[in-house]
């Protein structure tokens, strides 16, 4: 059974991208609680200055829906929204591996 | 200090994407005891038979690169050659969150 993986790329305004990373960080550190989040890793490029990619496994899309709705998130969200310039996300079927 | 991340996308040949995705789990397998490797995920897409991407972090890129010359992934690469087209990577600085 596959779980639902995703790499979410961030562009953010100019020279938003350490603050931006800052408030997914946080995010991330959110996410320890939340038992269907299996994994969400904050990344940036060596040579891209407003790029951010997370990378995301949930047990579901459920479990992944639920998260936008958790005590905090809307207040991380809407810290972030003005930082950012565009979101484009691939969707994955994570079938496994190491790691999670 | 930032970890050695990567997406790395496979673009198979005409329908093999199942068995070049049996060949990366095991190639994940092996990662198992490699402990310079952090994170090595496979996944497909929805829409895209002939695509798979693995997630990938590693300690260093000393770690990611001395682990393609261990025992077995020779054997693995000269399986899994034949059924790739190409292959490209994006290639990350992993700053932190869940998982790893």
């Amino acid at each position: 059974m596959s779980k639902h993986g995703m790499y979410v790329k961030f562009t953010t305004q100019t020279g938003q991208r350490d603050s931006l990373a800052q408030i997914l960080l946080k995010a991330a550190g959110q996410m320890q609680e939340v038992d269907g989040c299996e994994l969400y890793l904050v990344n940036v490029t060596e040579n891209e200055p407003e790029t951010i990619w997370v990378t995301e496994v949930w047990r579901d899309a459920a479990a992944h829906q639920a998260s936008l709705t958790l005590e905090g998130a809307e207040e991380l969200i809407s810290q972030a929204r003005p930082l950012i310039a565009g979101i484009e996300s691939i969707k994955l079927q994570t079938l496994g591996g190491k790691g999670i």
